[in-house]
């Protein structure tokens, strides 16, 4: 998929949400723990009630690798079920890998060809011929983590590494050589919305993926003032505030609900600057 | 595992050898290739031909990853082999996560109960909120990327973040408030041998893993001049110039000699230093 494409998708659902599949078998509603794949039924149910409402899901890695094999299985099969069902949506595989080149190139594999996502997001510390080998793939993506949303961020991403200038920037203003905005993205934390001018400057063009929404308490409307650009630009992620708004067997309702009012809010958003 | 339990490994063993089980489809020895769990099947020979002259085996998640739910299984079953047979030797995860509270939580719990694994690499770009959730596992370690051994570590790690102070000289000085030398070890790329002098100033006390003898080009002799310490303090991984040495049914005796041999020169610096 291409910016341009992903841009289309934003105008003809009216929304820049990416729904969070950080699925818990401790958080699922109990009616589904007797389920074979309770994971996967979940996600199905999840996936089937919020798909006209957003452009992207993001299955967090560890929620799934934490049930070895089996948890491995469930987000084959979730990823299996968006590709076949939902063909228009953007996977993204939210895994924070990075690694040298030749690892860089199995998780690669991992990710673009044995699951088939769009996207997966990688750290950066390793520098470039840990990010490159995800970019030789047509239609994919790296999402680069730049700024996070969590307290630790400012341990090293915001030290000085230049005249005004701290590390995330000079992830930013280095690893925009390494690709472009049809195979780069990059990780910027909604809870530090007024950071999203000094991102703008570096990378007017890319998409930008924001956690943060929700339960980590960022601001959509702030973020859409400081972050979109004329294509948007934007990708805004919801996991816990959508996923586990309710534990009851309509749990999947209760869910397009949260989510039908991020998209409410986002098509306004769309509206007031004239992108839809 | 405590660091002096380690070092005791190191002087029962003469030997600081970590093999890492980089272990690709591709190529394995031909005769292998119509078994069921070919990954495990060729880890099972190598891991019986070399335990008595390594301290560590380390898996890299990649290598199984991109075979999917299959992979993960063969991880799991190579994990739980080392365990049950050679319960002394350390199982590090060599998967470089690194994710907010939450998500750093559930990969803690992938790696030290699902998988039973004794030390995880992770990644210190999100910070101290990113690491702290895998240090509360009594006799488990996090290794924390430090300086790594390929060309892009040049592009984040070496940027000037203080005065005479560089980025991956931020990260030791930092997290090694987060824990302590009994939870924590660092990865030092072997072939920046001169900067173990920078790091050994910082981290005196700590386990050093070190990747990138063999293949990669490291030498031994020089990482031991300037990364030795008075409990040895040095895991040195060796990967592929061991695991793929030969590609004949001969394969694990082969591994085996190349093992002895890097075993017989730490032999020989154990001896020089008077650590055994």
């Amino acid at each position: 998929m291409t910016a341009l494409a992903l841009f289309e998708e934003i105008k003809r659902k009216q929304s820049f949400l990416c729904v969070g599949l950080d699925t818990e078998l401790s958080k699922l509603p109990p009616h589904l723990l007797g389920e074979n794949f309770p994971l996967f039924v979940f996600n199905r149910h999840i996936i089937d009630a919020t798909n006209d409402l957003v452009i992207a899901y993001k299955p967090n890695l560890a929620f799934y690798e934490c049930l070895g094999a089996a948890g491995w299985q469930q987000l084959e099969m979730t990823v299996n079920y968006i590709r076949e069902k939902y063909p228009e949506i953007l996977i993204i595989a939210d895994a924070k890998r990075g690694d040298i080149g030749n690892t860089a190139a199995k998780y690669a594999e991992a990710f673009f060809h044995n699951l088939a996502c769009d996207a997966v997001t990688v750290a950066p510390y390793m520098g470039s011929d840990s990010v490159r080998p995800f970019l030789g793939f047509e239609g994919k993506w790296v999402i680069l983590l730049a700024l996070t949303s969590n307290a630790g961020a400012d341990d090293f991403q915001m030290l000085s590494t230049g005249i005004q200038e701290r590390l995330f920037e000079s992830v930013l203003s280095k690893s925009k050589q390494w690709g472009n905005p049809d195979n780069m993205m990059y990780v910027v934390g909604a809870t530090r919305a007024s950071m999203l001018v000094k991102v703008r400057q570096l990378v007017p063009d890319h998409f930008l993926l924001i956690p943060g929404i929700g339960a980590q308490g960022g601001d959509l409307n702030e973020v859409a003032a400081y972050g979109c650009n004329s294509r948007c630009g934007l990708i805004v992620n919801s996991s816990r505030a959508i996923l586990y708004a309710d534990n009851s067997p309509r749990f999947a309702e209760v869910a397009r609900e949260k989510a039908r009012e991020v998209q409410q809010q986002m098509h306004a958003i769309l509206v007031s600057r004239s992108l839809v």
